[in-house]
């Protein structure tokens, strides 16, 4: 159970194998990692809607890791419990012409947020009178892929990465399934508040600091990522979710009710019949992600307060 | 403001301009409706799994009305209030073969509920310890559609309809654009409760009373359904939601978020750039009903706790 940092030195661009850990740690470790700003400090509180036409996409999404966690094997659930988040007094909102779900918005627009005092407040002001949630999440958390060779860090796929769940907050524990041995778990993209489906393609972007804790669990055999929500959120109960990975929203909507069915299927006793009712009944659908091309998130909530 | 009652006796099949009005109210009038089982009545708490397959499918969606709303012209919006619900003492959830998302569920698998006490309790039981909560609504809320002409109750239009929105309980507002001279609305498909999505194709089906309210707004020019839910619900505050209706999930996610982006500028004095940016931030993506071929309902919610 040994606690351990890594500095915003350590950080790769693309997802590989290949990557040399930049830290071993065991099964019940935790670490705090210093988390880069997304475009590797390309933009800064002083930046300007005319400075994204320049940014160098060579150096988005700076990832910090990889953690090898020793004894991790393919086939075993890495469960990543973030104990702490702490952003930065700074972050930024952009419209990117060319990204985003809206084809129409075709000028570059960027805001800058002021996040003090935004923990104790709990909010972070825009403007009008208008306040948002401060809700801060990693955008991206995953493991080295099962398949060789070097992968943009923007699809999320069955290896976690760019999830952009906003769901995972302090108190939140995500699944990964394990593709290669010691996992080479990754993170980055930290954003102090977000809506499911970011859709203009940011949400409120921000380096800083999080604390996360590793449990292996053997043998698991989980095929995606899921992911469970403290009591703190929503309807004050925690709630657990299966995802769905897909170019196409329907079929990630399926994927997601699929998973969801094989899990409440073996952990209550139910046959896949009564399982699927239950989640037509009481579990809902929610786009987490519909921006990050070529691959939506689509997951499945339930709240645990239905389950014994 | 008088109050009125529309009974069992009083309801249609299709959506038509040509149905005659089965009562004619004023703006602030109230109704209390009975509304019929969804199947009209074929299926009751002693039914098996093998009656599915001899349902007479020309009787499903009894819809209670039409109502006559006087004054009501095209470019207005109807408010419809939730003031009350009340669900008979059972109800029932069915996997149907050929409905639903998943199409390897090929054998038809029925569950009465015991709704009984639901309302005190605040749950209904289904089996292994797990109960779901009792959150009625009704799935069906729409008015004459524009174009000449019958049409099916099955997918939900721009004319509102069969949304299946599940947080249209008690205390929450529908506005529905007016596209017919008297607006004909109509009301049925009651639901005890159902998660977004209602991936197998039902909720839990009840039989039971409404009693809605309507509010003319009169040349409010919306061109879409647009809800506000209750404090009671979720993050205990209000939410406001805009929707997209169409047959492809990204379809009918953009059309939320431009209604959403049209509300936010209009209403708060913010660019369409700011109103963008602020629903990746702060609303949320849902996917209220993908199974009402051939039209899915997605939803954006924005809590109203964040708005001056």
């Amino acid at each position: 159970m040994a606690s351990y940092k890594v500095g915003l030195e350590s950080f790769h661009y693309q997802w590989s194998a290949a990557h040399k850990p930049v830290i071993r740690i065991a099964s019940g470790d935790s670490i705090s990692f210093d988390v880069n700003e997304v475009m590797s400090w390309q933009i800064t509180q002083k930046s300007k809607a005319k400075d994204l036409a320049r940014l160098d996409n060579a150096k988005l999404y700076p990832l910090s890791g990889p953690v090898y966690v020793s004894d991790a094997s393919p086939g075993d659930d890495l469960r990543i419990i973030v104990e702490e988040i702490e952003t930065a007094n700074w972050g930024w909102s952009a419209i990117i012409p060319g990204l985003g779900l809206l084809p129409e918005f075709k000028k570059p627009y960027l805001w800058i947020w002021d996040l003090s005092g935004a923990r104790k407040s709990g909010y972070v002001k825009f403007k009008n009178g208008i306040k948002v949630p401060y809700r801060p999440f990693c955008g991206v958390m995953g493991v080295a892929p099962k398949e060789p060779g070097e992968f943009p860090v923007m699809p999320p796929k069955l290896h976690g990465g760019n999830l952009d769940i906003r769901h995972l907050i302090e108190g939140s524990a995500l699944d990964l399934p394990v593709w290669r041995r010691g996992a080479l778990f990754s993170v980055g993209d930290m954003h102090a508040v977000q809506g499911d489906g970011e859709v203009c393609v940011t949400a409120i972007e921000c380096p800083g600091k999080v604390k996360l804790k590793f449990e292996l669990v053997k043998g698991a055999g989980i095929k995606s990522p899921r992911f469970t929500t403290p009591r703190t959120r929503g309807d004050n109960a925690s709630e657990f979710s299966t995802v769905g990975i897909a170019p196409d929203l329907m079929e990630a909507s399926k994927m997601a009710v699929r998973n969801m069915i094989e899990y409440l299927s073996n952990q209550y006793s139910l046959t896949r019949e009564e399982a699927y009712v239950l989640c037509s009944v009481a579990a809902d659908l929610r786009i987490h992600e519909v921006v990050d091309a070529p691959n939506w998130v689509v997951g499945l909530a339930i709240s645990k307060s239905l389950l014994p």
